[in-house]
């Protein structure tokens, strides 16, 4: 039945890619069939005799989110025409996983929102919120194991380590002055792009699809990964709470180095580096400091800058992808690289 | 080389079970050649570019505790002979995710001390703690994975979850006078028996063992890890801080609902049911109490119910090991269990 799907929705054969719109509708779309078996898979592995267990989780995954590593796995599978159904349990498996890091982070960062909710932990309390990310980290290599496919479990535990150590490093170089562009990448790429990566690459291993076809959706989804992370930092100094579903000017009051930080205060001098200095180097903020940060963020380029840093990651995945035949489903994924830089939200 | 070892060090047959002597020597020294390669690799497994990952959890695993876990995997597969060394993968992974465990628990509880030295949270921060417990978690299936053994995979990952909801179930019944024994066996099942289970279980399954050895190597960790948790829970109303490598008192403190704690309230009435409704059901306590109800734990026969009760589970899980020939292995199983409920720290 998944193979005619394929078939049924592949556009006209002279799709141009210069032509590719920012839409991640078109792949929520296509995805709608296998998306509505990995939620029924996602809830009924949420469930525990634990009564907190189901409900916290529920208020973060219910909330919704945008589903991407999902919808990225499903992809990769059906790009590489998969006849088993692998990929919808490591669909749920990258959720769980991405869960339970969003559940972990927002203690570590004592974050108040998450997806336009009040954060779990401010509800349930931090010890919940640590204990069922474990669950769920758990129950994402239960549902790996099921598939019985080692290749893909070997490339989610190894992602897993990966973005962990992404989270500590990210941590550690907090409030960090000294950060450099190249260690800002290593952090997204680690803590982000690793499960983008893994999601398309497990989805492609899922369906036996060959090692080339493989390395070029591992790269989509890192190339992906930190395109959408750019923009999610860009995002930060733009938005406001309302708009992101999560507290714009986070990571301007976490101190966190992302490279619109980066690139403003590589660009400034005189004062503006003494507003640096006291407002993320000495952690001294007072009210009006970020919008001041926002308005340094436009004179300098740095937003500018950051954006065409994010346009090429954006333009290296749909590059990725040029092996494949023209078709709705690369489409869609061409699609969804450029709405990863081009979104507002 | 390895089954050279067993053979070498097998003792005379007429060994009896009943004389069996409350020691876990002989088992560290039967398992002492597999213990250098697996503490070798946990070493390596720990290492991480970023620095405080492995300074950290060198923090933990290097203060020893028992190695319990691996001491069991290791002898679940050398009792069934294996001729691989899987156990290694599985002994590291045990470990890690015990570990890891205990960093989350110490955050969790908000634990001063852990194995005699001061809990990682207070040196590096809860958030360290909760993000490197998620390392050496991804860690523990990164090393199964390379084993190639699926069935172990799942023991694991199925008991990960297990512990988790156990700990979470924990956290909900803290300070809850209505607690059972019953529920209390439930608890201690999944936050520490599922792990010891899993870690004989797994090591008879990557040694190729039979179904029937299996079983009996997964009820002996379960009956084990049972006996072991009921005498901790008994210790802590026993022992102090210098003995234990931890807090004696905590559980009180904490409220937790152990079996002593159970057993002590089902006996007691009067001013006696009032103190435990003040100290445990309102948490008000005050300088002494914690003595006090170390004296209504003996006088009312609680400790010595409650050992009583652990005996049992130890002699079960003697009793799950009778299908195998008599041999050091076997013995030093036995010992461990005596040991498990005789021990004083």
């Amino acid at each position: 039945m998944d193979s005619a799907n394929i078939d049924t929705v592949r556009p006209a054969p002279d799709a141009t890619p210069e032509l590719v719109k920012a839409d991640v509708k078109a792949l929520v779309s296509l995805c709608e069939p296998d998306m509505v078996d990995i939620n029924a898979l996602i809830t009924a592995r949420m469930r525990s005799e634990v009564a907190v267990i189901p409900a916290l989780a529920a208020h973060l995954i219910a909330a919704g989110g945008k589903r991407l590593r999902p919808l990225l796995c499903v992809a990769a599978a059906r790009l590489c025409g998969t006849t088993n159904t692998h990929h919808h349990n490591f669909s749920a498996a990258v959720e769980f996983i991405h869960t339970a890091t969003l559940l972990h982070d927002d203690v570590v960062d004592s974050s108040q929102l998450r997806r336009g909710k009040v954060a779990a932990h401010l509800i349930w309390g931090a010890p919940s919120s640590v204990l069922v990310g474990d669950f769920l980290f758990a129950r994402a290599f239960e549902l790996m194991v099921e598939t019985g496919s080692l290749r893909s479990l070997d490339i989610l535990s190894k992602a897993s380590a990966i973005i962990t150590q992404g989270e500590v490093l990210q941590l550690m170089k907090a409030f960090d002055l000294t950060l450099t562009q190249a260690d800002y990448i290593e952090i997204i790429s680690s803590k982000t792009a690793a499960l983008f990566s893994a999601a398309s690459e497990s989805g492609a291993v899922a369906s036996g699809a060959s090692e080339e076809k493989i390395r070029a959706l591992y790269s989509y989804g890192m190339n992906l990964g930190l395109a959408f992370q750019i923009q999610d930092d860009i995002l930060d100094y733009q938005g406001d709470a309302a708009d992101l579903g999560k507290n714009a000017g986070d990571d301007f009051a976490e101190g966190k180095s992302t490279l619109p930080l980066i690139l403003a205060m590589a660009a400034t001098s005189g004062s503006d580096s003494a507003f640096w200095e006291r407002t993320v180097g000495k952690r001294e903020q007072k009210p009006g400091d970020f919008q001041h940060a926002q308005g340094l963020m436009i004179s300098s380029g740095a937003l500018d800058a950051a954006r065409s840093v994010a346009r090429g990651y954006a333009d290296m995945a749909r590059a990725a992808l040029s092996l494949f035949d023209q078709g709705a489903w690369r489409q869609a994924l061409e699609s969804l690289a450029v709405y990863s830089v081009e979104r507002q939200t």
